[in-house]
């Protein structure tokens, strides 16, 4: 039996590392114990080397068309030679983002082409998808505060406010109508977002419940 | 006055390195002297970092479509960071190959989609294409004979013969038909490979040769 692909998505801030926890002890709680964690952009050897150019090239400027080829690259060795595989062993594999990360920064924020976005993830990724995503939902301003707490900023997080409203309201519009995602308000206090991952976690699994081998 | 841009491609030993030293020459002695020189994949220093993880990667299989989405993130930073910059301030452009070597190798040696090749190279490069394309033809047991003798070969170039056959026939089909390339048999004795290339770039700056600041 083919294990389940879930995504946390949103922006810096948004609570992803400490979200991801929650998942994981759900999943233990409900008795799902075979994980396997990716990140993107990384994962692989060759996906880490393309995460360090796209979110740290200092020696010239990146162009937004080469920075989206770039992070595809790294999706399409990912899932290849680490998602795909570790699915068809039964394992669940948790990401830490996917290819909603590039809809909402690259087209929402970057303003890339809808068409050309379109066509290559056609292209690049066919029918491959998460079978659950969370969208950890919350205000640029507050998010960027509170990564900006945490340390120095990368390439990309160095945007201004607008390109990360522009992000946000991207992911809001891909996220709304999809029944493989749910929004999480990680704006609200920790002890409510913990209970709405738990809850929407309980959810999925009992809706996959009957084809796993749990 | 823009300047110009010409590339020479060819498979592995055909010859280019010599034929770029016969084209450099040639235009010299026709008062052509502000010269640019690139590579493909590479000339930028993000791009020289992709050619290295395109051909030297090995700690993991390399997808063909990371290897092609690669190529053109290295393509369009040559092209915006160092190509346009020179030739609008008239400089001519040397290219040791550029896009009609992803259409030969991963179009036609790997067989990628011909359809999904078409867009990424419209979205990707838009209009923007070379002058003048010297393809220098040679049969591809002779060529990769030459390329061994001169030592170790790189990742791509280690794949079979029937690459290399598919790679010539997609350069032979694209090329035939193109008012902007020439075909120059590789294959002749050195003499006349020499002669053949310093007629055609004469023919091709007489053809320009109005519209340039000479």
């Amino acid at each position: 039996m083919n294990g389940k692909f879930i995504v946390l998505e949103g922006l810096e801030g948004a609570g992803k590392t400490t979200a991801l926890n929650t998942v994981v002890a759900q999943l233990k709680a409900l008795g799902v114990t075979d994980l396997v964690f990716t990140r993107e952009p990384g994962g692989t050897p060759l996906a880490e080397k393309l995460r360090n150019l796209i979110k740290y090239e200092t020696e010239e400027p990146v162009t937004d068309k080469a920075e989206l080829l770039m992070l595809y690259a790294a999706r399409i060795q990912l899932i290849e030679n680490i998602i795909k595989p570790a699915l068809a062993q039964g394992k669940w594999v948790i990401g830490d983002r996917h290819d909603l990360s590039s809809q909402a920064y690259q087209g929402g924020g970057r303003q890339l082409d809808k068409a050309f976005m379109q066509m290559l993830k056609e292209s690049v990724l066919g029918d491959f998808e998460p079978d659950f995503t969370l969208y950890l939902d919350i205000d640029p301003a507050l998010g960027l505060a509170r990564a900006r707490g945490r340390g120095e900023l990368d390439r990309i997080e160095q945007a201004g406010l607008d390109f990360f409203y522009r992000t946000r309201a991207r992911y809001l519009e891909l996220v709304k109508d999809n029944p493989k995602a749910v929004i999480i308000n990680a704006g609200q206090e920790l002890e409510r977002v913990t209970a709405d991952i738990q809850s929407a976690v309980q959810k999925f699994v009992n809706s996959v419940g009957k084809t796993t081998s749990l």
